[in-house]
């Protein structure tokens, strides 16, 4: 099994009609509907309203991948809860970023670039192209996925190269971006993924929904690598002897 | 299942004695023995004296992942088979190269780089560390894994730079290598690991055998993308229309 | 000083009017006219037509880079050449392979993958994004590089992922392009650009001159590292005696 | 012209006898007496010491390359100077990180890890390796460059991927490192070089200044590009408009 908390801002759900009347159970409740259609996956959710946010040491340790979702409240996330993230993250937990998370406290401290990048709200369609297709977080997502309309986002998205570069878009006033974007930081894995402005039903398509269920299974290292990572050891200059079989 | 032929030149198992102590049922017998651990994996083996190599178009269609081991007679391999073989890894076919296989045609075809290297054989200790703490191929692998005697593969080692850098060697003798190194090509993936040599005891180790059921399920591109690379096709201008749903 | 060898086809200059209009000095005339804004370079040119298409081991020894174009006539360009051109290359020649170069032999043979590509000739905009803004090869390159029409190339693109991903395209109809792309081989450096259909004034621009300025001289290993490559060499145990101050 | 700051922390000469005997004039004097041999490097000295750490707004704007070495006081470095050097290298300088500056401040906000390795102090030979023949960093530089005595620094050594890994050094002990490294963050380049602990005389050779010159002129990006990244801009549907030409 693998353990997702799905955390969202939750705040335009409440406050704007419109959001509302396209999730009407939150943006965490519709993600929450599009992974469970993969049985090996059991899904929590939490809010920036919750106690910590929800994000607790003992909620992270029973946690496998995070998914986020966040916008008009970056800054109100705590900074003990992003070092916290931050800190389960290189300790081998999952965590996929979506849409306006690129300005999450939690994305700029693991990437150490502003994450910014252009953008506009204006009907543009995006037409999501795969340039990786033996990569796992593609097995199944049409060449390409067309979202009839969505906010744009575009280039220069001012991140590290990606490890694996997954998706690129391309929108109709003419811009590009990297859609689709997987970072290995310490023993764990991180996946940025652009669609879902709240104000387009982005998260109720299966197609989008089979995007996220493979971002899950590739964010989640099963086996964390011992190698301990938490301090700079001394060795001594003899360490291996005896262990040569 | 994930379908895995391991193809092994098979001639200095029969030319020279020390190596035939070492591997009585040739290095492709031992590959099979360590691989068997694994019950969602089926081998099969082939050698170069088989009928077209044992890589047919029908044998490379039942084959998720080909192991290659060759050493003494690269030339040897026929250009179709060489040809058939890359054509397969670039549909999404694994392919994992063993140690002297560096000098094989079809890991050459395939890196567009001369894959040279510096060597000796002089009984240095080989300890292999992990560069990727993240990546599936090193799980349950030791920190570092020691070979207390093997032959020194040394830089430069002259491959495109690998898509993920998963281990890196030490030797006695004072050299490093990229002793495992990942590669993605068309939709299918490729993984050097530079264990191996005949003489030593490599393939009977469980913690190699460990690294190679890793690799195997890496390499096994299980849903390949729908995405034709077969050709260059010329598509009309309103390609999209009725896909926007 | 850098010294380039402009190497064109040459084919459709002769056979199509329409081509003869925009490049009367043919396409290889067109981009010596464009590096000769940069004095410190110097640049011959060949065609398919010249004796060993004037790719002998002489001119290639002359040649710090080699820019290559071509299209209807890839199967006539000598195994032998190619041989030459992809063993300088590795030995510290720079390459840089212009539009539908991407299926020619040498391409292919230091790609590894087919390098198919989708592409519609319609009169689609092709507006071009910087997405490394670091790199020498985008100084002064205007954020986007629009051209009002060009032939569409299409992801997927089958080629290795880029040492460094420079450009990507958004095209009018639709698609996306990785369209300048970084590869490091051997001790050499080549570089893909996607612009130049013969029958648009591409090559008359002077932004597309300022990119192929650039790429001369990123192009361009002044000082080819000591390294041997070109072979295996067997290293004694103690080789660094003496070396050590 | 190419405006160098070197930045010492300074405590280590003042408090050691040992290592005030290998640099009497400071790691900082040290490091400028091996740029010196370059007419096209212009090198200012800065301490921990210094008002503000000698990195002021107008001390940055007025530096290509910053240089640094810093090891007891990482917690000393305000906050503020830590953010000024980030926000200067994502606008485009560049930044040169020696040894233990693995983890400083400045370098762990850049990277997102924690930067820890393995270390041990016990005179091992370390043997530099380079596995880049084709960079500018390596230019001139033997294959192998031999320290006979220095620290060991080994694996895990927990940063993201290099974007060109260059360099990999063997350690008598039996471990690795990647002991050369480059990153790409926003406009701007970071080269990490493992050698120069402060008990061995390793900034008075000739080959680690030659290391560091060609590491000075990779990391100045001569012309920074003008894409704006301070800022997510909010484009027009229509920006396009006219740029045409």
């Amino acid at each position: 099994m693998t353990r997702v908390l799905v955390w969202n801002e939750g705040i335009h759900e409440k406050r704007n009609e419109e959001v509302r009347a396209v999730y009407p159970d939150g943006i965490h409740g519709a993600i929450n509907q599009l992974l469970k259609v993969d049985k090996t996956i059991v899904v929590r959710t939490a809010t920036l309203a919750d106690v910590e946010h929800g994000l607790t040491e003992a909620a992270l340790a029973q946690t496998d991948v995070l998914i986020w979702w966040g916008h008009l409240a970056h800054q109100q996330v705590a900074d003990e809860a992003v070092a916290r993230v931050q800190a389960r993250v290189l300790q081998g937990m999952g965590l996929i970023v979506l849409h306006s998370g690129h300005l999450s406290k939690i994305f700029q401290a693991l990437m150490g670039t502003t994450c910014n990048l252009r953008w506009r709200e204006a009907d543009d369609r995006e037409v999501i192209w795969t340039v990786a297709p033996d990569h796992p977080i593609v097995a199944g997502v049409p060449q390409p996925l067309v979202l009839p309309r969505h906010e744009m986002y575009g280039e220069y998205f001012d991140i590290p190269a990606p490890d694996e570069l997954v998706f690129v878009s391309n929108f109709t006033g003419g811009e590009v971006f990297r859609s689709g974007c997987c970072f290995r930081r310490g023993k764990g894995r991180v996946f940025y993924f652009s669609p879902g402005h709240e104000t387009y039903p982005i998260y109720h398509r299966a197609d989008i929904g089979r995007v996220l269920i493979n971002a899950v299974h590739w964010a989640h290292v099963a086996v964390p690598h011992a190698v301990i990572t938490t301090q700079s050891p001394n060795d001594p200059l003899n360490w291996f002897v005896g262990e040569t079989t």
